[in-house]
């Protein structure tokens, strides 16, 4: 069975969504992400959804109900990467992500954790000025 | 047309490879890389195969191909997560990655492209010590 692939970066995990989501996949990648997140000691996870075209309810609560699970767990949630056009279709379908963090892209979303979390920030800041 | 997500991380670009891959999909990531390195000045490329189940000759030759075409932008391709059975599978097939760079997992992969670069390290000791 497909499994959509989890990554860690330091105190962070990554997924990025390139798939069409189901029922069963989903609860793969819940079961996955919380089991890396208790493997790991990860603070945070990032979803990056940039190559989704649309958002609608059964995504967003997927991606509440992974917010919900891995914030018991200690971890903060971030979905990343949202195109404009879904963020519009979003907000005239009346969708929200209740409980779940958003930032632009996946930089954004680990400055966002790092601030959250009081992680150093260093980090970014050294990639930006001496890269 | 489908496309395959590229994240931006710091000097860095990653990509996951989830779906299998045709000619026009990997036409298209190579097009959509290539702009990435010359719009964000980019100088390391981290493809992520972990969740493929074999790499063969079509797959190698695409890996091969994106990894001379960034080098041209002065920028250097790490394929990263192979996992073991498709190792010994390639080995086995005589397949090598020829002018490609692997490392075992993505923070491997960056530690490796920031010596092969010069670049600061502290950013992954910040995260291994403080996070």
């Amino acid at each position: 069975m497909q499994r959509i692939p989890i990554l860690k970066m330091g105190p962070f995990l990554l997924v990025t969504i390139q798939v069409d989501l189901h029922d069963r996949l989903v609860m793969a990648l819940q079961d996955d992400l919380t089991n890396m997140v208790s493997k790991t000691g990860a603070r945070g996870v990032l979803i990056d959804i940039s190559s989704l075209d649309m958002v609608d309810s059964f995504i967003g609560r997927m991606l509440g109900g992974i917010a919900a699970v891995t914030r018991l767990m200690d971890a903060q949630t971030v979905v990343v990467g949202m195109q404009p056009a879904v963020a519009i279709t979003m907000v005239e379908l009346g969708l929200d992500l209740p409980g779940v963090l958003t930032a632009l892209n996946v930089e954004r979303g680990m400055e966002l954790l790092r601030s959250r979390l009081g992680l150093v920030r260093e980090m970014a800041h050294d990639i930006d000025t001496k890269a």
